[in-house]
This record gives C-alpha cells, structure tokens and sequence, in this order.
C-alpha cells in the first residue's frame, strides 16, 4: 500500500507506526473536523470524534462537511468522512454532547483535541479530566485569518490561570495571546482590531471563523501531535503557537526592512 | 442563506461580493485540490480546475480526494467535492493535462493558481501566458512541516530570474527561499535539512509532501486570494510568504529567549 511514501524523509517509517498507535480523542467536531482530516491523512489512525451538534448551513463556510450533511449529526458525517479516506483505520464516534455529568473515557488515548464550544464550564472540566488522565490536550482558536493553539500538558498550569474561572471563554485565551504579543514588542494588530470589533458587536453571538483559520488549525494541531507522537520538543501552555500571512509581512516590514537598509548602506 | 455568516467582521458582504465574482483557474490539482476547497468555503464560487492525472493511493495522505476515488480523474473528483460543498458556485473542469500545445484560456480569470509538476518547461509557459493576460499566479510549494507561497504579477520578474533557465523546477524555488532565509540571518534549519536529505536520495523522486504542508498552502493562498480580491497589499515575488510552527520556535527560542531574559533581570 503507497498511501504513505510521500511522508517519507519527513517521517520514517518506525515515525509512521507511532503514528499509527497514538489514539486521538477529538472532542467536537466543528474546527476538530479540520484537526481529524489533517491527523488522519497524516497517519493518526486511531481517532474518536465526539459532538452532539447537527450540521448547519453556516457550519460549510469552514468545516469538511457538505450540503447533503445539512441536519444530520456532526459526529457520523465525520465518522464516514473519515472512514472514506481510509476504511481501515480505527474510528470511532460518539453522537453526543459532552457535559459536566457526561465526560468521555480519556485515559485510554495519547492525546485530546478540546474544541469543545465555551457556553459554560464543561471545556474545562474536559481539561480536567484528561490531565488527570495524564494527557495532554491542544486547544486550537480561529482567529480568522491564522490561527493559535496552545497544549495544556498534566505537568503546567491549566488555562485558568490567565483569567477569571466564572464565565472563562476562548476571547480570554485570544486576549492573553495578543496581550504577550505587545508586551514582546511584537503586536498582532490585525488581532486586536478584530477583538475589539468583537466585543463592541451589539448583541453577545459567536465568535466570527474563516476557513483559512481552520486549515491552519488543522496543520498546526497535526504537526503539534507529530511531534508528540514521535517525542520532539514543542512548546507548552502559557507559550502558544500563532500562524499567519501578517506576522510574514511585519518580520519584513519591520525587523527585516531595518536589516534591508543596514544591508544596502553597507554595499 | 446562512453560509457566510460566520465570515463577518473578516469579509463585509461587499468584500463577499468581490470574492463571489473573482473567477479563479486552478491549474494543478494535487495541492489545487486543497487550495480550491479552502478557497471555495471563504466564498470564492467561480473556480476552474484542469488536470488530467488520475487519483492514485499515494495521493490520500495529502490531497481531498477518498478511497472509492483511486483510478478516477483529479478535475471529475474535485468538481464534485465543490460541488458537493456549495451545488450554486460556478464550477468547471477541464480533464486534461496543460502541455506547451494545450494551454487553457486565461484571459476570463482574475487570478490563477500554478499547482503544476515540473516535469518540463509547461509551467513557465502557463506563467508567462496568465502574466501576458495581466493576471497574477500564486505558486505553492508544500515543504511538509509549513508551506512557501509566492505571487507573480504582470509588473513583476518572472520565476527564471532565480536561476537557470534548462530543466528549472520545484526545488530551485524552495532552495532559493531558504538562501533568502539565511542571508538575513534568519535560517530554516529544518528545511535546509530537508533539501539535503531530497537531494542525496539514491533516485530521483518526486519531492515529499504532508498534509501538513497542504493545509497550510490552502490557508496561505486563500489569504491571499482574498487580499487581491480586495485590493488589499501583499508580498509579490521575489518576495515570498513562508509558514510553519518552526519559525513560532525560533521566535522563542533566540530573539525572544533575550527578551525574557531581560525582562526577568528587571523584576
């Protein structure tokens, strides 16, 4: 079978079989539809996918589902999604909502997804949960134009230690990050503009998501596991990665054009 | 319609307009594939796809396509994933291969993605005829662990000014970025490794692909679809855009590494 010999030189086939053997357990399957495509192509065989949501119009601007999934549940379009692309791998799906008084089993996986939607406490019962379990578990954020993730690992803090417990959603997450941005000296202003744009919107509705920010999700949580999966350093929460075309345009608008000039006076 | 309500505060249904009605050709559908999904889903509806290569089984680990789709054609499989994803967009195939005899219309596009294999001089002569028709080409590359991205415009010198002219490709392209890279000290150690590594291979392969490097070409080239679209400002070659989690270390590990460790002398 060849559906693997175009990883090569990145990954190894003693890599590929880690892979092969590293249970993922996705915990909601809007943005973790992208995460679980990405995973799986790679070669994370062994997914579960848990949602209780139903697929709507307003989901196809981003996740992998399509018009025909219209009303039916998140959790089985992405099951048969997945099983499409490769019938032998090892997936499973539970059709329900994850709540504080339904947790899913955690210990038997290497690693969550928690792309569970903030309407209350229950994200953060889930990262309970799977630190105990001693997993670590990757929170991916749309930000609509890239993306940013951070992994909670049993060792560091939990997520709360940014912000305050009653009421936690992911705009403190999304905050704390442009926040560290600044005080480095290295703004996202494109990020900040958007929250600010966000939090002065006259009704309370959900956060605003391209698919450019999906598929960056997708291929920052799959390298993130990569290198979990194969024992490579990665940064860990309060650290976090944030990918877009605008941080490309400020290192050579800024910091590189500096280096430009200096460059030329020499010549 | 609710489809493109999760894209407000990023595209105002004026921006929706522009992408609607800014008809892509996409030449290539390996990473075209991805490209055309992602950009499909922001809410570009008038998109072209040609290729002529049938789907193979070392294809999945990377591009939409699934199992049931091995041995059918790229350009049928794509347009019916779009379609599938948005049944009113105005999708078209061509199912044929570009060849110096057989170059598709350009001129009725506003942008065209160059997604094809470097097995002869055919994707030059595809750039020199969208550039001669006064439209932009996107070239993606996959690096696996992050994705290059470079746009030529009509104004702008052609990909051959980075180097020779006889049997040009991929990997003059992804070598000269990392130069670029290192000249101003800001090296990609892991993709230096990686044109090592691809170079010293006993035969001559097609270069190595992940999904991870896919998904971020689609998030890049969709960004910047978007940004022309709206006449916004982006890089054009010989600038380029350059993604991946690597660079998020190197940021930790060097320059911002001294900062913390002047802000922690200062507490």
């Amino acid at each position: 079978m060849d559906r693997y010999i175009r990883n090569r030189i990145y990954l190894s086939s003693d890599d590929q079989e880690k892979l092969k053997n590293y249970p993922l357990l996705i915990a909601g399957s809007g943005i973790g539809s992208n995460i679980a495509e990405c995973a799986l192509r790679t070669g994370f065989e062994k997914i579960c996918v848990v949602d209780g949501d139903l697929i709507e119009d307003s989901n196809l601007n981003r996740q992998n589902y399509t018009e025909n999934h219209r009303g039916t549940p998140k959790a089985v379009a992405l099951y048969e999604r997945l099983k499409s692309i490769n019938s032998q791998a090892d997936i499973s799906f539970i059709n329900g909502f994850i709540t504080p008084d339904q947790m899913p089993e955690t210990g038997k996986y290497n690693a969550a997804i928690n792309a569970l939607d903030f309407h209350d406490r229950t994200p953060l019962l889930f990262d309970e949960q799977c630190l105990k379990n001693g997993i670590p578990v990757l929170h991916p954020y749309n930000l609509g134009w890239g993306s940013l993730v951070t992994v909670l690992t049993p060792q560091g803090p939990p997520l709360t230690t940014i912000g305050k417990t009653e009421n936690f959603s992911e705009l403190e997450v999304v905050e704390y990050a442009a926040g560290y941005r600044r005080f480095w000296q290295k703004p996202e202003r494109w990020l900040e503009e958007t929250i600010a744009q966000y939090k002065n919107e006259s009704e309370l509705l959900p956060p605003p998501q391209l698919a450019i920010g999906s598929w960056y999700a997708a291929a920052m949580c799959t390298h993130l596991l990569v290198k979990m999966a194969t024992g490579k350093f990665y940064k860990k929460f309060p650290e976090f990665y944030l990918c877009s075309l605008f941080q490309e345009e400020v290192l050579n608008d800024s910091r590189c054009l500096s280096q430009n000039l200096n460059g030329l006076k020499k010549n």
